[in-house]
């Protein structure tokens, strides 16, 4: 009999938590999906007929068990879970960047990938020590947005800046030397943002040009993902003329 | 002997759980502080004697006890909680306001209260049906800007509409007429936003000018705190200036 376990960093699979999660998997990762899970409880009707088609169509074993709900998934309304092998991506010189300096929060870094998705972003670097990517936290805070972010890991901000090739780079510090408004970045760069309680340290300062996004002195910072949206909408305003 | 309970929306008083919290608590709303409660894993030194000095000073009662942070903190790490009563707002007609229409996520409100003193917006309308503003939750991600939150809750739109005076208000919606980037807010304003899954209903069309912040069609939305805080990131850009 097929046992459980919580998830690991060290896994082979991670997991889709929820039916519209995995859709999203089936849409944009098919082939690295091992399996999808169906609870008892999930209802019949047109978005399960559509579930085992999708995966029907795929060749995915669908296996309906209640038990790896139980080990996975604290929320209620969770009556499906996809399972897939995790996947590499490779950065391309040719693209903007977002790079996370030592992000430790799940659910901030699933945050980040939903908004660069939506601001054309979708290019990654994470500098360790971070969180696990495909922890299912971050999974489900990008709400899918994680299958199509192309994102890469490297062990130093000299070992990304090797691959990176000639760019702008942007790192986002309290105390940089210019503000959000009089930046206008163009053709390739990266955004850098540093982790959730120290930010980045000073020798940033000497990377590129910092930024800062100017706010009230009422406020320490303003949060990972907020600050990183907004760089984002700020520099990527020019491709998104409504 | 004192026994604790959960926090529940129909008390009278709510708590910030958490050292940092607590001050803040102590700084803004000093004349609200019923008790500080202080675990017995807290540690002796400097950061613990100016905790009981700034107690003393407001002459605000300290209590040492273990079993609330049993009731009420699932975290670790938090060996001071501040006990306070709850506090009214009461929105100006002379200042800018935040709305937010059924809000249903105290992170979320939380979060927003945080990028809102941020960018000097710290007047908030909540609209009913919604999450209760002095969820500990709430408090928590607001990292204490609550306490600095000016808030009124308003049973609907309409009754909102009566007290906030002569003002453009700009609802946000993914149908909207505008473009965030052409929009240029002066004066007094209300940046307008809906439920997290559900959005601002249509009739919002016919208010004021609705906005939308444009993004690639490959997200269905921006999270709620992001969407608002690019919102209020760009009506008081000019009054940012480094």
């Amino acid at each position: 009999m097929a046992t459980y376990k919580r998830y690991r960093k060290e896994d082979t699979v991670s997991y889709s938590l929820g039916i519209t999660l995995t859709f999203e998997l089936l849409k944009f990762k098919t082939e690295y999906v091992n399996k999808v899970y169906i609870h008892s409880a999930m209802k019949e009707g047109e978005t399960l007929d559509k579930l085992l088609s999708m995966c029907k169509a795929a060749n995915i074993e669908t296996v309906y068990t209640d038990k790896i709900f139980n080990v996975l998934s604290q929320k209620e309304n969770c009556y499906v879970i996809g399972e897939f092998r995790k996947f590499n991506g490779k950065l391309s010189k040719d693209t903007s960047h977002i790079v996370l300096v030592n992000p430790s929060n799940a659910g901030n870094m699933g945050t980040i990938m939903r908004s660069a998705l939506g601001f054309g972003m979708n290019n990654m670097a994470i500098i360790r020590p971070a969180v696990d990517a495909f922890d299912p936290k971050v999974v489900r805070a990008s709400m899918g947005a994680i299958f199509s972010t192309n994102f890469e890991y490297f062990d130093s901000f000299e070992e990304y800046k090797k691959i990176c090739g000639e760019r702008e780079l942007y790192p986002f510090m309290l105390n940089a030397k210019k503000s959000l408004h009089d930046v206008s970045p163009a053709g390739k760069f990266s955004l850098i943002f540093g982790n959730e309680a120290t930010g980045l340290p000073d020798e940033f300062l000497n990377v590129g040009t910092s930024v800062i996004i100017p706010h009230s002195s009422n406020i320490d910072s303003l949060n990972l993902p907020i600050a990183a949206s907004i760089a984002m909408y700020e520099s990527t305003k020019k491709n998104f003329i409504k």
